[in-house]
């Protein structure tokens, strides 16, 4: 029988990862790529946490590979909750945190409890494209709303909840793909649309915490509107290669539904990882680390937008990256990213375009360009190269 | 807002775990509790992960902490399929296999792509009951197929094959509650009324190596069905804390879709575990260790029968085990095992009830119990007094 016979409706309407393919196509080591979105490997403080493995290892023996429980490590939710409270001055106990397979699994799971086929989601425009593959798998209705410079568009926002929808999904913190931070007025405004409607605001902020300078801006959603989620993640901070994110809300009978789901999807998340990544924190200063990787990132962000200033024609514009590990960048109307992409890897430079970012747009005029994982130097070749294409495409 | 008025359709449908809540009334250290089905921390080759974590994050540096592949570790996939080709005379590469989070998440994967709301899933009755809750959340039909000494009822199966089905759900070795296994007649003859139908067939195998005497039976699916799925895992043979399963499939094209929804659900396994694990493999004799945990076992399950022959009124009815970690029960009809639990768990001993692992059976007379994480005398102590209270009851 064909194969496709036996799909699900909902595997049908999940858009294959595009980023993958072109992952494939940029593995040439001649290749600059700015189209992962990789941390840089010295944001991963190695022989910390190999410290940290001998001493769970030592401490808690055989508990740090036995079957676990699934919302997580009681001490871990109580580091995250201890954080957040500190740092955001959020109200939370252990109990509104729940440990997840990196935070692409609470995309999963949030999709999972609260949406059925046909449910309104309000994304931005354009939003992480991970996310939109989560979501498509409960076959929503997706209303993208318009960001803007200072985040999303409100006028867009109030339109859109006229429409019968579960929740609301925004990045508000550098923004991936573009790089863009909601002002303290604009999160105001959403706030104030929101509170008062029967919708869950879901904040993901995986790089709240990589800001270059001023001040985290203040949550939307997070300690005020009672169906909030906030999503974090220690990918950014500590390593992704151990894939633990976190969901918390002080919602705690919406978490118990997400514990539920959770459970049928994976039991619980790998707890040896899990007793590293506690250790590790106990035992080190992370503020001093992401300070280290933020330093490294804001200089990497210079190097490229100080080479797209040099490089790139007039008419091609670009966001400047406050924090986060992408940027942004505009050509001219009518110019398709996704047909200039297979011109640069012949340049040998690549880069994500706009299209699997959006909901149904073909041949955006769009591209997001990661700065985290290359080194200054070889962001300015790839940065020239990319300028020399575009100038020749827009003579 | 209520939260209930939130929530899909989907985790509506889906059991929340009993074993959890029982879990918790069983965490009083007096209770000798044979409800959970974690293995015995001596099958946890401590040591010598500790050694494979420090000789891959010497050998691989940055590698073990960055993002990596959805479909896991190549070298890790290869050594499953050179595995399976030796032991069970299989056709894999690696392109056969992806890892999972635990194979939990591969019962979490198929329901995603072959799953839409009302399509018929075949599952044995009883069935391992986190396959029912991962299912569940797609709200298909459950057609549950009686399983006897000799494995699936053939008749019942042709008759739910009537059904528009999508996919038979089996565990042939030592099944999960029952500890049955399938004779080589019945594997055949599933086999001949499965081979001309548009069905995919999943075997579902985490206890096939921990077989106490014997050959290991030939899959009914695998190597011979073209749209079968066999699903392993390392948590019963290494250590479950570090969730690594896997799906091997000869579909290829079923195996890219289920890759599509692996990267929507967590992006990818935890990549530091998989080069633990593999590196483990590589540098050790798993046979070896296997042998040590199948003699551990059988002693332990010889512990329980004989304790059971020993404490039990002889109207209570149970399997004798040639593998794997539980046993079943059958009281007495009529007699439930879930109002018998409260008094169980006053004498201090419990187990898991029969009625989760059936679709919409209420008052089983059944109840499985583990004897895996107990050593031989907690055993007798726990059948003792089990056995003295279904003496008065069946006074």
């Amino acid at each position: 029988m064909n194969t496709e016979n036996l799909l699900s409706e909902g595997i049908k309407a999940t858009p294959p990862s595009f980023v993958r393919g072109i992952l494939k196509a940029a593995s040439d080591p001649d290749v600059i790529s700015f189209a992962g979105g990789l941390p840089n490997p010295v944001s991963f403080p190695q022989e910390e946490l190999l410290q940290s493995v001998e001493r769970v290892v030592r401490t808690y023996g055989s508990n740090v590979f036995q079957y676990s429980v699934t919302a997580g490590l009681p001490q871990l939710r109580q580091y995250i909750a201890d954080r957040y409270n500190r740092l955001f001055d959020l109200p939370l106990t252990a109990d509104n945190v729940i440990i997840t397979t990196g935070s692409q699994q609470a995309l999963d799971l949030v999709g999972k409890v609260l949406l059925d086929k046909g449910d309104g989601v309000i994304v931005e425009k354009p939003t992480y494209l991970a996310a939109i593959q989560a979501f498509s798998l409960q076959q929503p209705v997706f209303y993208p709303i318009e960001l803007t410079q200072d985040g999303m568009n409100p006028q867009q926002l109030e339109r859109a909840l006229q429409n019968p929808v579960k929740f609301i999904y925004a990045i508000p913190n550098f923004q991936n793909p573009t790089g863009l931070t909601y002002s303290a007025e604009n999160r105001k405004r959403i706030y104030e649309i929101v509170k008062d409607r029967d919708v869950v605001f879901i904040e993901d902020d995986p790089y709240g915490e990589l800001c270059f300078d001023g001040e985290h801006q203040p949550y939307i959603g997070a300690g005020k509107l009672p169906n909030s989620i906030l999503l974090g993640t220690f990918s950014k901070t500590v390593t992704p290669g151990m894939r633990t994110g976190f969901i918390i809300s002080e919602n705690t009978e919406l978490l118990k539904y997400l514990s539920i789901a959770k459970e049928a999807g994976d039991l619980h998340t790998n707890i040896f990882s899990q007793y590293v990544i506690w250790d590790y924190l106990k035992n080190n200063d992370l503020d001093l680390h992401i300070a280290k990787i933020k330093a490294l990132y804001q200089k990497q962000a210079q190097a490229m937008t100080d080479a797209m200033d040099r490089y790139f024609p007039p008419a091609v514009k670009y966001t400047k990256p406050h924090g986060g590990m992408f940027l942004w960048v505009t050509l001219p109307e009518g110019i398709s990213a996704m047909s200039l992409f297979p011109k640069a890897l012949e340049k040998k430079v690549a880069f994500v375009p706009g299209d699997p970012f959006y909901i149904g747009i073909e041949n955006a005029n769009t591209m997001r360009l990661n700065y985290t994982n290359a080194d200054c130097e070889t962001i300015r070749e790839g940065i020239r190269r990319l300028g020399n294409l575009l100038k020749e495409l827009l003579k």
